[in-house]
């Protein structure tokens, strides 16, 4: 039986190394390396690179900051502030990396049905997230009933993809601005 | 000199190869094979890979259908049109590829300052494209003139990025319906 630990070590590690550098330019021999534990191990726990990316993808949504609540927030409040958590991890971060996800879903979803299903599901269950917020929102009388709740959550979070990608392109924090002002001044309210 | 038909067999090839397979995923040795020259020429039109990827970024955007204008049309219903025709393409793709500046946004922003630049550039002009006819739509009666055309401009572009990247994870068109719901019914009007 293998020690539960290595798996621990290579998943956590593999997250970092393939936010960092995408997924192509990682390797299993980059990925044990920088983890510290023999390359001949990695198959004693995954099947494939691939079956280590899946695990990747839902790792870091699990993990994701994004989860933290703030207490004593409204519904929109608390929507918010999930934002804005995750803009200064972005600041901090000078721009770089992006959504681990959303980058996954660029370069790999078209040649890993593994790593898309999960990319999939975990946006959904990003997206079924804001939809709950923006429920409760309406139902705090935060935001207009007549908007479909679940088209917003999923255009919302899709956004933020987006907004993502763009300031990766321009390394400053227009993009981020630009999706506070839209999304909180005209698409929610 | 070398001949030019050969850069732009190189050009042409490396624009199908890194859209459908990613930057990371093809090498000179891929792209030369592919565009059927011998890799010993490609030094002769290229400093780099990198060299090659940035003027790949220039190419797709110069080359987009987006480009493309259906005469005859109002402000707002011609930027409606233009994403229609990215959308029928996306679907005749069958949700693959998505948006090579995008996919290169994600894959290369952080490693390639050359790339980086090029992408940053290939937005700017296209969400200023789109700042151009919001504006038009404005002095038009079609949108309310209280929004801020260059703040919507890079907004629009930014979701539409993100929704390519979610119709890629989801295979399906549901995130393509979200876009134009969302975008044409709430935030331009």
């Amino acid at each position: 039986m293998p020690r539960a630990s290595v798996r621990e070590v290579i998943v956590e590690t593999a997250v970092q190394e393939i936010h960092k550098y995408g997924y192509a330019a990682c390797s299993v021999d980059t990925i044990t390396k920088a983890a510290g534990v023999p390359k001949g191990s990695f198959y004693n726990h995954f099947k494939s690179k691939e079956d280590l990316g899946a695990e990747v993808v839902r790792r870091y949504a699990a993990e994701s900051e994004w989860n933290r609540t703030t207490p004593g927030l409204s519904p929109l409040e608390r929507l918010r502030a999930r934002f804005t958590t995750m803009k200064d991890i972005l600041i901090g971060n000078e721009y770089t990396r992006g959504c681990l996800i959303g980058n996954m879903a660029a370069e790999r979803a078209d040649h890993s049905d593994v790593i898309r299903t999960q990319v999939a599901l975990s946006l959904t269950s990003w997206s079924d997230g804001i939809t709950e917020e923006i429920e409760q929102a309406q139902a705090a009388g935060e935001i207009s009933e007549k908007l479909d709740a679940r088209q917003l959550g999923r255009f919302v979070l899709n956004a933020w993809e987006g907004t993502l990608l763009r300031a990766k392109a321009d390394k400053n924090t227009q993009p981020i601005e630009d999706f506070f002002t839209v999304v909180f001044d005209t698409v929610l309210r």
